[in-house]
Parts: structure tokens; C-alpha cells; sequence
């Protein structure tokens, strides 16, 4: 199968003017040619982009995505009343066939906004794994220990987990410890042993509160959670940090040492209440930034332009600087930064690429004067305005319609069906 | 012309539900029925609301709409560059022609995003006026002094520009005193005088940096900008002030007492770095609390929708709880509590208002589990999801047509050629 994009706005984040004229052509699942001349060619499928912008797809390397069943619930509330009251009850009644369609409809929404990759982060791997690879969705999944899993044999329980997540070129596993304050000690140990015998990389939630902060730095001898970590020798291979928001100077000199990357998920932090990440100085520290959705539960929508824009604005205004993290350094995040954090190649339009692709319709009145369209993209766009999203060479939305062999009203009925009953 | 809105969820925030089920009739330019039971009648024109959502527009109460033709103009620049040696220049060049084009493109944006009202800020009403009328848009046009104006006969100018805006059931006026750093003293106090003789009310920027707080405490004898302007008599009529981030106890206790308005702007806000404003304070104060745009130039697109999420996340981080200004409280502010600053008849879908309406698509991923609406539109919609907007009775835009009398093309066309001469 060759696919020719023609007549295309090519991103390009490592040219000087972010953006040039030009077509490509995807063989099967990769880039094959990248060229502002038309290659002369059998092709099986011609799309005139019609100037639109072609970019990679976004990277989303935070979520939690059958959380999409519990959308909208208790927002506005303590953040105690909101998770144990609400989130945590409904969630305890969540079957695994709703999980399926939770992740479903996740991929609905990841597909229109022009996700096409993401780090997943949930109970069940068997139902999450089943949807995405019926979607044809890429994703690393994670798998490990929680509070609820203190007492099973951990060993057994990681090695069980490790192999419901079979690696094909769409799929890959990362460890995820949840976070420092739903495992024991014991069980992060555990952890580190069993990734580093079988190869594995590793996630958590890191400093998203002050409250784990502080609370760690009371248990742990005045330990921050990144020194905790660090002497339990978690960051001794590639990891993955989400949040990162309460971080000091010595916390951000662990990450840059040890080259963890982070999934900073700023509209959850900001609707949560638990604070600003130091972006700027995560940057000056040259720290691998990605960016992470959080899943809907907590943000409420699965987008990253609203990411984008919030971590640039976010990062200004945190430290009373308009000059500092740029639309460009923000597109990167959510691109190529993602890819190298999750390990796939992926986030860049170049010959060799996998074909990760969308288009982004730019002939409406927030893309006017077609200028300056990498500011355009983060400061103006919305991911309603991308109508292809194409996933490893499979074009799996366009201008509306999803190709990912369910019916989106099938799926829309189920979590209706489903959200009933859970908060009955 | 009698118009029947059928099966639609309709927007009721004085409801403890929020959204009910019912059916809404317009003749001419006003809201005539709104009820569960369709009424019979001979309608010119029944549209089947299909289930979506049906909501008053939005008022955005701060924009400076011309500055569209400066969308990303020198992004990610410290103030003063971005500022003194961009916008400014820039504007330099524009010509009454290229403000008329420039308020045309923002009304396109204004329309597609379900925005029916705006408090107008900008020079050259008379390019404004004639832009305005001929979409048949519904606006308060701000006209008055800058540093710009100092030297010329303050209240002949006042005259001459107040008789530009003839106001009609869709134009009124407001003097827009532009702010306390770009004014002096006589200029002030000449605008208080001329509105209080001929009835007008009165705007100004307030208290948006700490520069300009901290200016006006050394220049005026420690008193911050609202306890300068209190002193001048510049509250004691109807009045709206844009920003308000830099202001303590006794500062809102000011607006306070003078049932001053507030429009806040949180994307320009954080974006120029400004501060976030506290909106829960002036919230517990019973400030009228509205949101504006504040203008592409620093925004840089014309979305309530991403003003809501904003007002209501940055209030929770700003003080670190989760559970203050609500879905419900942003909508009122983005509706009602806008129509009420700037003194129209709109912004609530009740008999006698004025017809100016959305529709929102909810048939969206987005959107689903269909529960908890009210915090769908707030946290996870887009602007996007409109796809009509009904002005004073007359339908201006529909699944991305426009009908304001100019074709969509020669607007784009006109803003590119002008933007590429201003930046030559």
C-alpha cells in the first residue's frame, strides 16, 4: 500500500522556519519519502492536503484512558471527596468489559484530536490490551503493583502482568509503580530487580502534590520523593516521571543525571489544585519534557493542543516571563520528546519514520493571517482542527468518521450504559 | 420571521439541573416561547436541535478585534520587545481600511465559536462601526482617550468620537478610558465629567501587571489603581474593568462597594506572564464577574470555551483547592453576568430576551458518558462544537458558512496582504 500526501504544510521542528512546502509518501507503515517535488509513482491512494499542515502525530505520554468512563464526575469538589468518594466507588465496579469500552472511547477521542500514541496506565490489561489492538492504537501499556496488590506474591503477580502485554510494533510494556504512596518499599524493589532482569522500562507518578512531598520527606529521613527513588536505584534505567510538579533544584539535578524523562499533565494539575510544574527550569536542566493528558477523570478531555498551549502559557506565568518556553519547544514535547521517552520511532516526519501522520486544517478564521503557524498551531489551534489521523500507515479518522472496526455509536452506547449503572 | 428550535438540551443555570429537555421559539429578534411541549404554530423555519445543546452566546466583555491581523506576532518575546518593537509599529501602518478588514476576520472567529457580543476596545470607530453593522453583530464600542490623544482638545474629541457610535437595538457605547499609565490625570477626570453629563458608562484596564501597580503606588502616594480612580470619581457610575490580577482586600472591597464589573482574561494573562487573578476572592466580595479575550494579538484566538476551563483551573491552583469557582459559576460569567456588565437584554434563553443562540454538538467523544453536561462544556468543550450561532434573531453561521453579507476568501485574502504589508 503507497499513500501519496501532496500540496502539504510539512513541520519540521529542526528548520529554522518550523514549516516548508512539500509531499509525502508512506509505504505500508513508514515514511518512505519526504520531498518538495512530487515523486512520480503507482500510488494506491493520492490526498491533496490542499496546503493544510501535516505533522506527527501527538505523543500523549500520561493517561489513564478508561477513565473516559467517569468523565464530568464530582468535578468542583475537595480532592478527597472527589477520589474516595466518588472515583475510587465507581471504579471498584468496573468490570473488565467496561474497561474495553472505556478504552474505546478513548481512542475515539484520542484519534480526533490527533493523538496517536500514548502511554496507558490502568487496572486490566487484558480488556486495554484487547481495544487497542483491535484499534490498531500504539501504546505503551504499563503494568505493576498498587496499594491494592500489597499481599499477592509481587514476583508472580509482575511476571503474570509482564505477559498479558505481548510487544508487537504497536504495542509496548513499561513497568509502572503507581507512585511511593500507594507501594511499599518492598514492592519497588521488587520492581527494579524484575525490570532490570528482563529488560523492562520504568514509570511513576513523582511530586505531583505537595502533600507526597511532604509526606515523604517526614517518613524518609527528610528524603524528597526523586532522593527516595534514587536510593532504591529506580532511576538506573530509562524511566518515565509523571507530574513532577513540586520539584526543587537538587530533585531536577536527580532526573537530568539519571536522563528520566517527564510527562508533565498541566491541565490536570491546574483543575486538581496540585500546582504549576518548573518547566523552565526542567528545560535549563536538560531534562527530556514530554507531555501527558492524565487521563479525563481529572482534565477533562483527552487534547493536546489545550496541553500545549497550557504549558507554555503555564511556564510564563509561573515565573513572570513571557520569553520562556517557546511554541516550538512545546510542539516538541508533544511529538518527538514523547517518542524518545516511550521508545518508538515515531514524532517526526522523516524518511524511516513509522507513519504516525495528521493533517491539521488551517483555512479557518484562528489560522488567519496565515502566518507564524507554529505560533498558530500552540497558541490558536484546537484539536478539532486536525481531520486525518493516520496510525503506522492506517488512516484510522477522518472528518468525523472513525476506521477502527467498531461503530462510534456502538461505543457511545455502552459507556452511557455503563456510567449508569456505576453511579446507581 | 418565526423561528421553532426543536428537541434540544437547553441551558438553564438558574436550575439545579443546569440543562432541560424543551423547545425554543424566536420572532424577529426575540425569544418568544421556551418550553417542553412544542408549540403549534406556522413557523417560517423549524430546525431540529437533534438532542445537542442549546445555550445563549457568548459575551466576551474585553477585545481588541482589529489586533487579529497581528495573530503571533513575535510570540515567546519578553513584554517590551513583543510590545514597543512589534505590535506597536505595526499598528503604526494600519490604515482605517485595514481595522475594518481586521474587526470583519474577528467577527468570522467570533462566530464559529459561538461568541455574540463583545465589549469593543480599539481606534478608528469609525472602521469599527461600519464593520460591526454590516455583519449585524452585537457590540459595546469603547471609545476615549490614550497618551496618543494627550495634547488635543480632550473634550472636543470626546464629542466627536462618542457621535461616531449612533447606537441601535445591536451598538452601544461605553467611554474605554484606556488605562491609569497610558492617561494622565485631566484626561480622567475630563471622561468622568463628559459621562456623567451624557449618561454613559465607562471602562478601563486595571490593575493588569504589577509594573503598573507598582508605578502608580510610588507616583500617587501608595495608593494602588483602584484607590487612584475612586479618588477621581471613576466609579461612581456604571463601570467595567478589564484584568484586575494585581489587587488586594481593599482594592475589591472598592469595586466592591461601587458594584464595579470585572472582566477577567486569563489567557492573555498568562500568556504575557501578567498573574492569575483572584477571582475566588472577588467571587466572595459578590463582584459581577465576566471574561473576555483581550484580543488575538496576546491570546491569541477568540475561545470561551478556553477562557471557562482557565477562569475556573487557574482559580483552583491559584489557592490550591480543587473545589472553588465551578463549572455552573463560569458559565454564568461567560453569559448572563457579561450581558449584565455591558447592558444588553441577552444572555439567558428566557421569553422577552433577545435571540442570540448557540448550538452545541455534543454527538462528540468528547461529550460522552452523556451525564454531567454542564462540566462537559466547561472542562472538555471546544469552540468547535458550535455549529450555529443566531444573532438578535438572524442566523450568522452554520457548519462553517458564514452569512454576514462578505465572503469568508476575501476576508482571508485581505488580512494576509494586509499583514504581509504592515510586518514588510
Amino acid at each position: 500500500m503507497k499513500i501519496l500526501f501532496k500540496n502539504a504544510k510539512i513541520l519540521d521542528l529542526d528548520s529554522k522556519e518550523g514549516i516548508f512546502k512539500g509531499n509525502v509518501v508512506v509505504e505500508d507503515d513508514t515514511i518512505i519519502n519526504v520531498s518538495q517535488q512530487i515523486k512520480e509513482d503507482n500510488y494506491d491512494k493520492v490526498i491533496d492536503v490542499n496546503g493544510n499542515i501535516l505533522m506527527p502525530g501527538f505523543v500523549d505520554t500520561h493517561c489513564h484512558s478508561p477513565m473516559t468512563i467517569l468523565r464530568g464526575i464530582k468535578d468542583d469538589a475537595p480532592l478527597d471527596e472527589w477520589l474516595f468518594n466518588n472515583v475510587i466507588p465507581c471504579e471498584n465496579k468496573l468490570t473488565s468489559e467496561d474497561i474495553y469500552w472505556g478504552e474505546k472511547l478513548a481512542v475515539l477521542e484520542y484519534l480526533s484530536a490527533g493523538i496517536t500514541c500514548i502511554e496507558e496506565g490502568y487496572f486490566d490489561n487484558e480488556a486495554i490490551y484487547r481495544a487497542l489492538k483491535e484499534c490498531n492504537f500504539r501504546a505503551r501499556i504499563g503494568f505493576g503493583p498498587t496499594t491494592r496488590d500489597v499481599g499477592v506474591d509481587n514476583l508472580t503477580y509482575l511476571k503474570n502482568e509482564s505477559e498479558i502485554i505481548k510487544e508487537t510494533d504497536l504495542i509496548k510494556k513499561v513497568c509502572f509503580v503507581h507512585s511511593i504512596y500507594t507501594t511499599n518499599e518492598e514492592q519497588i524493589s521488587q520492581c527494579v530487580d524484575f525490570t532490570a532482569k528482563n529488560n523492562i522500562p520504568r514509570s511513576i507518578h513523582l511530586s505531583e502534590t505537595l502533600k507526597e512531598v511532604g509526606d515523604c520527606t517526614v517518613k524518609n529521613n527528610q528524603k524528597t520523593p526523586p532522593m527516595y527513588l534514587e536510593d532504591l536505584g529506580f532511576f538506573d534505567r530509562q524511566t518515565l516521571c509523571y507530574h513532577c510538579v513540586h520539584m526543587d533544584k537538587d530533585d531536577l539535578q536527580i532526573l537530568s543525571d539519571y536522563n528520566v524523562s517527564v510527562s508533565t499533565c498541566p491541565s490536570s494539575n491546574i483543575k486538581l489544585a496540585s500546582g504549576i510544574a518548573p518547566i523552565y527550569a526542567m528545560q535549563n536542566k536538560g531534562i527530556n519534557i514530554t507531555i501527558g493528558t492524565d487521563g479525563v477523570a481529572s482534565n477533562n478531555s483527552l487534547d493536546m493542543f489545550k496541553e500545549m498551549f497550557l504549558v507554555a502559557t503555564l511556564s510564563k506565568v509561573n515565573i513572570y516571563d513571557a520569553s520562556v518556553v517557546s511554541a516550538r519547544d512545546v510542539l516538541k514535547m508533544a511529538t518527538i520528546n514523547g517518542a524518545k521517552a516511550l521508545g518508538f520511532n515515531v514524532g517526526e516526519i522523516k524518511v524511516g519514520k513509522k507513519a504516525d501522520i495528521i493533517l491539521v486544517d488551517i483555512n479557518k478564521p484562528h489560522y488567519y493571517p496565515q502566518t507564524n503557524l507554529l505560533s498558530h498551531l500552540v497558541y490558536a489551534g484546537k484539536s478539532s482542527d486536525v481531520y486525518l489521523t493516520m496510525v503506522n500507515g492506517k488512516i484510522l479518522y477522518e472528518n468525523g468518521e472513525f476506521f477502527i472496526g467498531e461503530d462510534k455509536e456502538t461505543i457511545y452506547k455502552k459507556v452511557n450504559e455503563i456510567r449508569e449503572r456505576i453511579t446507581k
